[in-house]
């Protein structure tokens, strides 16, 4: 029997990826195509008659307007929000700010995609005093220590605790829970979830717009392994543009 | 010695501001000016380098979205977010949807500012089965008792016993309160803060996009009575635009 219902949700089309920069904890707005993006999938929820009990978000903007504008649109904007750091982003070190093309062709595919996939290697570590340095933004200043960088396993140290110890019990209460993040926290905890090797995980990828939806047994154990896409077309079509990506 | 600060922001235009009808808890959006006037607010919040710590809104889609815009202007879309339905508007009952201008035509004016200023006399009850009350919203499942209608009065004793019991922790601990809400429900704080008279409150209008500062001691006293607002200029000419209204 399912205790609970889990919604992930990953934010639309920020400033920055439109424009191809590496933004980790950078704290950067939702483009014209982000907010459509949210809309869409407040649409789904409200098309799946899914409707949230509690918000949870990260930090930023961009997940927290996307949440806005899903929950707005499915007329769910008025449910209790908490809004928690260990749900950011992967901090991308030293490579936040700069442009993906740029690194990749000054650094090499190999070392790129090590700084992307890997599960254990961070990047270089940022200066903290760097434009694009959290170190001195006060949403962090209760933090004993801001992350310079953060490699996958990082990103599942900080965010699976907060998950299991917080996040869970308004779950196992029954209730319908919506995680507004972003690419990389939304991957470790699929990766929780499901049992994915780290190996695995490299090949992994969640689409913007598409809540994915898990209903959890008593023991947080997924009832649909891999949770369920809930527009399963969209879901394919992503899956098979990224498949395509390294075939040239 | 200051204790900490509260800002009371009212909600920017709404759509039935715009189109002259009673509001009450029907969950209307903000128009275009509605949110031109958040943003206004926020940027005096960021100009006067008044921060806020924490967030309050009532459960409107009017005032949750007043308060991420300004927010979002102001750099503090991150910080803590607490709604609770004793912020709400006063319930406005049956008259909830009518348009204002045939409600005094027909009722005629001395019924009409009975109903809209008087402290203790509610409007007639909404029907709960009508298309205008809230009696089967989700989210006031968990009151014991939705209203039908509802006087200042009504409010005031809904409001402050949640204000002296929660938000006021948050006040006596050094931080800085926003409570993004409504015209009526900012009314009866205000009240209550600065001490007003039951007869006296009628003639206290609050105006939007300009957020009201107030600095409290250890009791909730103002040390500023009345109040500051950020944009003085913009408060006397609301003032001013409010008094002519009698006059024709």
């Amino acid at each position: 029997m399912s205790n609970g219902t889990l919604i992930l949700m990953r934010h639309g089309e920020s400033e920055w990826n439109a424009s191809n920069q590496f933004t980790g904890w950078v704290d950067v707005a939702l483009t014209d195509k982000g907010e459509a993006e949210a809309k869409r999938a407040g649409e789904l929820l409200a098309e799946h008659d899914l409707l949230p009990d509690v918000l949870y978000t990260s930090l930023l903007r961009r997940a927290i307007a996307t949440a806005q504008i899903a929950l707005d649109t499915a007329d769910r904007h008025w449910i209790p929000v908490v809004r928690d750091w260990r749900l950011n982003e992967r901090h991308y070190g030293a490579l936040q700010g700069l442009n993906k093309a740029d690194t990749l062709e000054k650094y090499g595919k190999e070392q790129f995609m090590l700084w992307r996939r890997s599960y254990d290697t961070p990047p270089p570590p940022i200066d903290p005093d760097a434009e694009y340095s959290q170190t001195h933004d006060p949403r962090y200043a209760d933090l004993a220590e801001v992350p310079l960088t953060e490699c996958l396993k990082d990103v599942v140290e900080r965010l699976i605790p907060y998950f299991t110890e917080t996040i869970a019990a308004d779950i196992t209460a029954g209730k319908t829970v919506l995680i507004a993040a972003h690419g990389n926290s939304l991957r470790a905890l699929v990766k929780y979830l499901d049992g994915i090797s780290d190996a695995d995980i490299a090949g992994l990828n969640i689409p913007t717009g598409n809540p994915l939806r898990y209903d959890l047994d008593e023991n947080l154990k997924p009832l649909n392994p891999g949770g369920t896409y809930l527009d399963p077309e969209a879901a394919a079509a992503g899956a098979a543009a990224v498949a395509a990506q390294g075939q040239k």
